[in-house]
C-alpha cells in the first residue's frame, strides 16, 4: 500500500530555506586572516551566497561539477558551503594539511574545475595547480596584496555577479559534497556525501543526547571545515538557528581561549590535541578568561586520554563530549553520552564509559567480526567494527576503489577494532593496522598508549607492532614526556604492569622528542614502524 | 552527479532494531484496565511483538492490510505499534471517542481486516462490527470475562504463534500507519503515513529545541494512542530509549497525578482540558505529591490559554511547552520555544510567546494566504496557513477525496488562519470556517475566547458567528462559569473591549452549562451555531 505523505526532498536548499526564513539575523563572526573579527547575518551571507552562486555558474559550473575550497575556517569558506550544494554542484573541501602531491592527485581524482582559496594558502595551492584539471581560481583575500595575474578576487566576483537562487530544488540522492580520507596507509579515497546524508545528519545533531544543538547555542567549529565538513557544524547549526564562531588559522591556545570567551560560545568542538593544549593554558592561568558560557565541549578524531576529560571537569568545570566519526560516516557514529543505568554509578565508572567512543546516532547500526565471525556484545571480544546508516558511505569516488572496505552485505568496514557492550556501546581497541599480533593472541596498541598516557609524566605515547623471532610481533612503546619531567623506562613500563594483562607489556620503550603525524594530527605509526622494525630482530 | 551515501531506509523496523539492541532494558510501565501497574521490558515488549506479527500472518495479514486497534494506552497497544507497521502492513488506530456509524464508515473505508480491541470497548466494537469487512477480532483482556464466542483471545493468539522477525527492511515511503482526522465538519478523512514520514517525524522530537526526547527521560503519553500515534511519542521513545508510561484508560487529574508521581515521569503530553482538570487539583492540594521529576509537559491539540502556562509555571515550578499539529502532519507542525531574542524579555512578553504556536520543526515550511494572496510576514495580516515537509500527507485516502485541501503547488491547506511573525512564528487566530466575517473585514473567534478565558470568572469560552442583518456576521459568546463564580454579560464584554478592537466585541453574551465538543474533546461550534443561528435576525 502506497503511503500519502509528501515526498519533500532532504537536502541542503530545505536548510537554507529554513536557514533565511527563521534565522536570517543570527550571527556569524569570523576571524578573517590575521585581521580583527569579522560579523554578519545568516541573512547577508545567505545574500552573498546566492551571488557566488551565479558567478560559479557564470564561470561554466553545472549540477554535479566540484568546485574545490582550500581555507580555513571562515564566513567566506561558509558561503562556499552554502552555495556550491544549493546550485547543484558538489563542494570539495581540500585538506590543507597534505603534502601538494597528494593535493594534486586528490584535485584530479575528484575532477576539480574552480578552486576558492585563502590567499595565505596560495604558496600550497601554486605547487599543484598545474597538475590538476583546476581551470579558474578565486582568491580570498585577508590583506591588500593584489590577486596573481589568471586568477580572481573573490570579493569582485561577488561583486560583478547575478545572484541566483539557492532554494530550488534537488534530488536527494544526488552528491552534495565530498571530502577525501587522511588515510594513514595507502592513497586518499574520495567520499561523496548525498543531500540526504547531509541533511539526517545535521539534523541528528541537534538530538538532546546528541550534541544537542539549539537556537540559544554560539557554535566554534575548531575542527576544520577542510575535512569531515567541520563535523556536520556548519549545517547542524543553521538546521536550530545557532550562532557561529568561526576562528579562522589562529588555532593556538590563546586564540582559543579569547575566542571561546569575547564570544560567549556555549558549544565548541574539537580534536584531542587541541583541547589538551588549551587544557595546559587554563591550568598554567586559571581564571583569566570567562568560560562560563561553554556548555559542550566536543572531542573526537582521536582516542581521547580519560585525564582530559578530568581535567577540564575537575578543575575547570567544562563538560568534554566524546564522539567518534569517520570521514566515510559524515563523520558522527558514535557519542559517549552517560546513559541513566551508570547515573548513580560511580564517578570513576563514569569517567571510564566517557572516554570510550559510545552508543551510535540515531540509524547508525553497528557490529563487530573477528577471524571467527561476528563477535558477542559482551565487552570483551575484540572484533572489526563495522557500520551501516543512512549517511555512511557505501563505496568511494573511482570505479573498484577501495571494494574491500565493504562487506559482501553492504556494511562498511571501519578498520577500528573495538569491543561491544551488552548495550551496543563501543570501546575501541586499536586500528586493525596497528593491532599487536603476539602468540596468535591481539594485543591492543591504544590501551597500551592510553595506560601510558595517564601517567603523570607522560605527554604522549605511541604503541607499535614490532617484528619479533618467537612472538611474531611483540608490543614497543615511544614516549614522549611532559616538559621538564624526567623517569626511566622500567618506571613507566611497571606503571604499564599494573594496569594491562602481564603479556601485554611492551618489551621495550624509549623516550622520543615528538611522535610523527599525519596531516589530520593523527599518530603516523608507519613512520615510527620504519624506524625501529629491527628492534628486536637485530637486537 | 550520483552520491556514494547508503540508501538505508527510513522506517520502523530500522527504529525497533537500535530499540532491541540498545535499550532493550529499558521499561515500559501501563496500567491495565482497572487494575494494577503492568511493567515490562522493550526486549519482552518486542519478543511478544514478533509472536503477534506471527499471528496476524498466519491470519492472513499480508504487506499493505491494515489492522485496526479500538484500544486505550498500554502495553499491549504498542505491541501492535511495533508488529504491524513491521510486518509491512498498516495499522489502523480507531479513535474510541467517536459515535459507531462514524466508526462503521472508517473502518469500512479503510478496509480494516482485523480488530485488536481492549475488552471494555467490545460494547463499542460490536455496535459497528456488522457493518465493516473486519474478519476476526482479537480481545485485549483486562479481567477474567470470557472473550465472546466467534473472537479471539490477545494472550491465546500470542501463546499460540511463531515469532515472526519484525526487522526486515520495508520500503521506506510504504505505508505504516492509518488515521482518520476527526473534522468538526464533513466527514473523517484516512490520512496514510510512510514509514518515512513516521521515522522523521519521531526522530525530530528527540531534538532539544523539540521535545528534547532523551535517553534519561521517562515519557508518559496521555494524549491517546487512537489518534495521531500519541503525537509519535511512542516511536520518538524508542529512538532514544526512553522509558514508557502508559495510563490506559483512567485519565482523571487524580490518576494522572499518582502516575506522574509514583513513576517519576519526566515528560507528558495532553491536550489543554487534561492539564486544566490537573492544575485545578493541585491548586486545590498543592504538594501532595511530588511531582518534581516533570521537566516538561507538553501541551496541544487546542488553543492554549496563557493562564495554563502560568498556572503551572508560578504555582507549581512545571514547565509546559505549547505546539501545533494536525493528524495530517503526524502530528507535529510547530512548537513554542522561547527564542534567543525574547531571552531577556519580560515574563509578559515571553508567556504571550510561548501561549502562540510557535516556529516549524525543522523541514517542515509554512506560508499563509488570504483572499489577496500570500501575506507579509509582519505579525498582523491574517491569512489561511499552508504547510509542507516529509511528514505532511500529500492527499487522503480514497479517490479525489479532500483534494481543495492541497494547492496546486503541492502545499496542504490546514484551514487556520494565522498572522506569522518576522521570524516564522506563527499565531493561530481562527479555524477558517470560525472566523466572523464581519462588514468584509475579518474578526478571529480564538482571540475572543482567549480574552473570555483569561477573565478570572470564566471557565470556558466559545464565539461563534452568527448571520446578522446589516453586518453579514457578527461574533456571538457562549460562556461557561467556573463553579460559584457569578457575573454579568456586560462586565465580561467590558472586559472584553479591554483587550480587543472595538468592533470586535460580541454584539451577545449567554451563560450555557457546558460547551458542546468533539470526540477528541475540541469545542464543536457547528453545535452552538445551529442553537444560536437566529439571534441576531430573528431579534
Amino acid at each position: 500500500m502506497p503511503s500519502l505523505s509528501m515526498d519533500l526532498p532532504l537536502t541542503i536548499p530545505a536548510i537554507l530555506r529554513r536557514l533565511r526564513t527563521h534565522f536570517g539575523d543570527k550571527t556569524v563572526v569570523s576571524r578573517r586572516g590575521e585581521g580583527a573579527l569579522h560579523q554578519t547575518t545568516y541573512r547577508q551571507m545567505l545574500e552573498r551566497s546566492a551571488k557566488l552562486a551565479g558567478a560559479l555558474r557564470q564561470l561554466g559550473i553545472d549540477a554535479g561539477d566540484r568546485v574545490a575550497t582550500l581555507c580555513w575556517n571562515h564566513d567566506r569558506h561558509l558561503e562556499a558551503y552554502y552555495a556550491v550544494p544549493a546550485m547543484g554542484a558538489v563542494l570539495h573541501t581540500l585538506n590543507l594539511r597534505l603534502h601538494a602531491d597528494e593535493l594534486a592527485f586528490i584535485a584530479s581524482d575528484a575532477g576539480d574545475r574552480i578552486l576558492i582559496v585563502d590567499d595565505d594558502l596560495l604558496p600550497l595551492a601554486q605547487s599543484f595547480l598545474a597538475r590538476t584539471p583546476i581551470e579558474t581560481v578565486i582568491v580570498v583575500g585577508t590583506t591588500d596584496a593584489p590577486v596573481p595575474a589568471g586568477m580572481r578576487d573573490y570579493e569582485g566576483v561577488l561583486a560583478a555577479a547575478a545572484p541566483m537562487a539557492l532554494e530550488t530544488e534537488v534530488e536527494e540522492t544526488s552528491a552534495a559534497a565530498m571530502c577525501y580520507t587522511s588515510g594513514t596507509t595507502g592513497r586518499s579515497k574520495g567520499v561523496v556525501y548525498s543531500h540526504r546524508a547531509v541533511a539526517l545528519h545535521s539534523l541528528t545533531l541537534g538530538l538532546a543526547d546528541n550534541f544537542g544543538l539549539r537556537e540559544a547555542d554560539t557554535v566554534m567549529p575548531v575542527v576544520p571545515m577542510f575535512h569531515a565538513n567541520a563535523w556536520g557544524l556548519p549545517y547542524g547549526a543553521a538546521i536550530v538557528g545557532a550562532n557561529l564562531v568561526l576562528p579562522g588559522r589562529q588555532l593556538d591556545a590563546r586564540s582559543l581561549r579569547e575566542l571561546l570567551g569575547s564570544q560567549r560560545v556555549s558549544f565548541t568542538a574539537g580534536v584531542p590535541t587541541v583541547w589538551n593544549s588549551l587544557l595546559q593554558l587554563l591550568d598554567a592561568e586559571p581564571g583569566v578568561v570567562d568560560l562560563s558560557s561553554i556548555r559542550a565541549m566536543l572531542v573526537g578524531g582521536a582516542a581521547v586520554p580519560e585525564s582530559l576529560l578530568r581535567g577540564f571537569g575537575e578543575r575547570h568545570a567544562i563538560e568534554i563530549i566524546h564522539a567518534w566519526g569517520m570521514t566515510e560516516l559524515a563523520p558522527l557514529g558514535t557519542i559517549a553520552r552517560v546513559p541513566t543505568r551508570l547515573a548513580n554509578a560511580s564517578l570513576e565508572a563514569r569517567y571510564r564509559y566517557r572516554a570510550t567512543q559510545g552508543t551510535p546516532a540515531p540509524f547508525i547500526e553497528i557490529r563487530a567480526r573477528s577471524e571467527a565471525g561476528l563477535i558477542p556484545w559482551d565487552g570483551e571480544a575484540m572484533g572489526e567494527l563495522e557500520v551501516r546508516g543512512p549517511w555512511v558511505a557505501a563505496g568511494y569516488h573511482g570505479a573498484g576503489i577501495g571494494a574491500a572496505a565493504f562487506t559482501d552485505d553492504g556494511w562498511f568496514r571501519t578498520g577500528d577494532i573495538v569491543a561491544i557492550d551488552p548495550f551496543g556501546g563501543i570501546e575501541i581497541r586499536d586500528r586493525a593496522k596497528d593491532l599487536v599480533k603476539s602468540g596468535g593472541e591481539w594485543i591492543s596498541s591504544v590501551e597500551l598508549e592510553k595506560r601510558l598516557m595517564d601517567h603523570p609524566d607522560v605527554l604522549e605515547a605511541a604503541v607499535i607492532a614490532v617484528p619479533h623471532p618467537r612472538w611474531q610481533e611483540r608490543p614497543f612503546a615511544a614516549v614522549v614526556l611532559k616538559e621538564a619531567r624526567a623517569t626511566a623506562p622500567e618506571v613507566l613500563l611497571a606503571w604499564v604492569a599494573d594496569g594491562v594483562p602481564r603479556w601485554w607489556v611492551p618489551d621495550a620503550l624509549v623516550f622520543i622528542d615528538a611522535i610523527p603525524r599525519t596531516s589530520t594530527g593523527k599518530f603516523l605509526k608507519s613512520a615510527l614502524r620504519e624506524r625501529y622494525q629491527g628492534w628486536y630482530t637485530s637486537a
